[in-house]
């Protein structure tokens, strides 16, 4: 069962999992690494169409949190030349094909030579693996492995024109106020090459989701996203604004792995009973048939870094199939159409709308009678009592009986089992009978 | 197995459920409804049997915190008469066959004219359904669906002889002081005309553990008795005592559905963790073989009102086949015999005195010697130790590594799995000598 | 699988279990009772391998807590004369054949004057059993039932030659400081007569553990051994010292049948949640692969004694077949070879050092740096990153994690479900990268 059965918005969505779509396709072939020009252009497409889009620079060898940020990394081309004179492995074909952060490299090697710096899996012949070194300088070749058994004895030219320049670590940011201060923080990583599910998914999801949001008439939360490059952009998005992400933020949403129709996935945040956590359990648990839940040592992404002692932003990850979890992740098969889909954006893209909804109008009902109220003289009830004419109140006489004036309407929708926004009409009428209030 | 299997009192629980059948019976044919003389007989023969019953009466048009009473029902006579002139659905055979609380009427129609007047259960084609309408005026009659199917074509004359007068809501309550001004409460109703299980099994229940208590030559809690029409009346009681209630209750029970052998069955209260929930389950657990758990949600009775937030009376239901769940609920089919029999009601009773007696009897024991006690010179432990030999002394045992003078010897009970019941003689043992005090 | 597979200390430990089995042997023949000659002997091989083991004496008719220290029982021979002159149930032969605490006896009776007296046990034909009677002072004699079935008719002779004198309760005691004050208490009993799991299991690892605490460089905790006689021997170290067991004492252990290979057993304290739970709980779940869990209700030892309410001393037992589910406990059949061996003492012995380890190292880290560290640039994270490279580092991860300041790491590697002792290497090398404080 798909959440866009039955969904009253499902030809709205499909129509915007085909747009996102196309805008992965767009950012696909663009030469993404932590740093550098890559970053640069692919920030600049996923700010152009919202307004209010802004992107912060930090120089290179600046300190955040405990990380330096490294030198910009340019690539302009990168191939082996074969014995034969035939160009492979060649990054204007596929940016995975050579080592992210490689140094510069111009020189003829024997096979036996240029071994070691070939990387390939063995288990996944047909794959051309996604590799970097950051911290190590060296250089450095990914090629399937097929391709890798076929390369014939003799001499090799390698060559990688990169340089390693100072410069700046660049991320994008939007801020859409509410009425409240306080935030929902909803954060995504872009430094990925040639992949799409891990990663290109959450940037585009990200963008249809705060297109949507500055659409709405009313936000009754503040909602700030930001696009990083994965780890040292959220150290440098929490050097900058820690104390007032900590003061602020209510619940923060990592975006990743949301592409694929395969699979839903959930990802707590450390402390594993936050607010954040509870919302995304209550969404999940309501509106897709069945999820694989993860625990925090099955994490690899940015909360490690928000979600970190003194820090303790509360970050859960609502997920397809998880990173690490499908065979094509980390490789050139996790391609659009392969993995992701039109529809399985569209379909994360309606449960995130779920989401927003239901933090927009959670509460805290009150009764404004002693009892169970009256209902019958108000219109609310059967008029007439006949085995099993209740049934259709159920759900507001619940409601009622649960409402303390301290208990949240999401707490009274989880201890009745039923998705909060089945109980907003409910309340609605209840409001307007002048018999609870929000 | 049944409760009654082995016990000591069986025979005279068996003299008691003839009694209560027998009165139930003598119940039967009255014209109940939320107001007016049938429920002002019932409450009378009910509470004939006990001294201090007293009736409260409220008057037509009062508020009872969010209700108003309404008036009463007076009903002499309700019939249909064929085409052929036979005389039908005559409430003079059964009290169902009016929908309860019809306007007076006396007319002739055609069939197409009366269906809708009509009322039946396709599914239950031999029952005439139970049906109510308090709250918009209209005329009914309820008859079973293979007789509503048999009616021939032609003018029907439909007649029902009913006024609704101002008068009173009367709700009968009993007293029976202890040692202690903390409360037992004891709540049931009797609006409803010709069922058994669904409810005249209550109020006899009622009828009979008050015998029982008056009877008793101690009682450590105070036990109040309420007999009401359902939802109005438990509204009427919390206007006039709400504070003295809430200071007071300790643990409140709603007496309904407890005259069938079919089934056990628990609610549990909104809070769910009451002293009346710990009592309950723990006397549910040790004295039947299995008892069917039941949510809040599944409630449909007056723990609406008594545990209603700003109330929050600790009020559970102890059932036989609880309401809803039964085939003949609110038919003409709950009747003594098919549903309610005088051993079903026989064992409820037994089942309710164990009830009292692990509220009279819990206490807080306290060790008087640090460490395990010597009991082999006090003649409390085999003389002989043989493998096997402590068997007999590992209740004693348990209970004296629990009694801290903090834990009550229910949580002790429940700690060590056993019925408090079986307990007491090991703590009066050692409470004589002198190892111990309560 | 056995704890000692793959144990870098496995021949050390083979060795071990070797030596604690020929103390167990050495041990046997002596008539240990709760008190007298053979405790005595008993305690003096005991303390003879460990410097600074002190005995206590408690003088008899003393009270120490609510027990009153009977008189000694001096045994000097015990046997019955056949009608044909041959001597059976000769103590001689086996401690066991005489019930303990006999009184002395003379004298010539028929077969059926004889049989009161006689114990077996029909279920166990061969096995002789354990008796005593120190509360009713009588005599008696125990044998197989095998035996008691072919006993002749005829004239028996039946002598024991035993006094019960004024004299003392002995028990021995060993303190290893550390540099807290804070201990780790372990207790074991030595009355029990020819047994070997239940009981001189007990005290041949204490001893054990006790010479490999004392050859230890540094203590962080102060080690606290107790030999005692069972239940009063307990009673009388608490009337000794209770007050300064409850400030000092941070974990207790029970050492109670721990010699044979068939389990692993492990037996709460009276509250279940002590630390000394958690640190037991963490080993066996971690150490072996299976165990049997038992609850407070299943003891039948001195923690009755240490964990009673207002002593509180948090006390477990770590056991292999726990006494009473084994069908040779408390009968002539629980010998060495037939129920404990060196490979069962030796694995006890491994499984509690690391128990000591837990202890000693256990503590409560914080991250020096805020966020997740960058280990790239420390050389502690791969330098090449490539799908699967950073399962090596996920422990390491998952520790900097949780170390918050204020979690212990038992309670870390609680939620890691990893034994602590595999995240001490990743504890030291984040110490010395300076990211992290113990």
């Amino acid at each position: 069962m798909s959440i866009l059965d039955n969904h009253p918005d499902c030809t709205a969505l499909e129509a915007e999992g085909a747009r996102m779509l196309a805008l992965l396709e767009r950012l696909w072939p663009i030469h993404r690494s932590l740093t550098g020009p890559g970053i640069r252009e692919t920030l600049a497409i996923l700010g152009s169409s919202i307004e209010g889009f802004t992107v912060t620079k930090v120089a290179s060898g600046s300190r955040v949190l405990d990380w330096i940020v490294p030198e910009e990394w340019h690539l302009r081309s990168a191939f082996l030349e074969a014995p034969d004179g035939r160009r492979l492995c060649d990054v204007a074909d596929n940016t995975l094909h050579v080592v992210g952060y490689s140094t510069a490299v111009d020189e003829k090697l024997s096979l036996v030579e240029l071994q070691p710096h070939l990387y390939s899996l063995p288990d996944q012949p047909d794959a051309i693996p996604y590799v970097t070194s950051y911290y190590e300088r060296k250089w450095g070749f990914c090629l399937s492995h097929r391709q890798r058994q076929s390369l014939p004895q003799g001499t090799y030219r390698v060559h990688i024109d990169a340089t390693h320049v100072a410069g700046s670590l660049d991320y994008g940011q939007l801020v859409l106020p509410g009425r409240l201060a306080d935030e929902i923080l909803i954060s995504t990583y872009c430094c990925h090459p040639a992949m799409a599910n891990n990663e290109l998914s959450g940037p585009v999801l990200a963008v249809a989701l705060a297109e949507w949001l500055a659409a709405r008439p009313d936000r009754r939360f503040t909602y700030r996203f930001v696009f990083v490059p994965e780890m040292i952009g959220s150290a440098a998005v929490l050097e900058a604004q820690r104390e007032h992400l900590r003061a602020h933020v209510r619940a923060a949403f990592n975006l990743t792995c949301v592409g694929d129709e395969r699979a839903w996935s959930f990802l707590p945040s450390r402390l594993g009973d936050t607010y954040a956590d509870q919302v995304a359990r209550h969404v999940l648990r309501h509106a897709v048939s069945s999820y694989d839940v993860y625990g925090w040592r099955d994490r690899g992404s940015d909360e490690s870094m928000y979600c970190a002692p003194g820090i303790d932003i509360p970050m859960v990850s609502i997920m397809r199939s998880k990173y690490g979890t499908y065979p094509e992740y980390h490789t050139s098969l996790d391609i659009p159409g392969n993995v992701v889909t039109a529809r399985g954006l569209a379909e994360t893209l309606g449960l995130h709308r779920l989401l927003v909804e239901t933090l927009e109008h959670n509460c805290t009902p009150r009764a404004l009678v002693l009892g169970e109220p009256q209902l019958g003289r108000r219109g609310l009830y059967p008029q007439t009592s006949i085995k099993g004419s209740t049934a259709p109140v159920k759900d507001l006489l619940d409601l009622i009986s649960h409402s303390d004036g301290r208990t949240s309407l999401l707490d009274i929708a989880d201890r009745c089992e039923r998705p909060l926004w089945v109980l907003l009409p409910h309340l609605d009428a209840l409001v307007s009978a002048g018999v609870m209030e929000r």
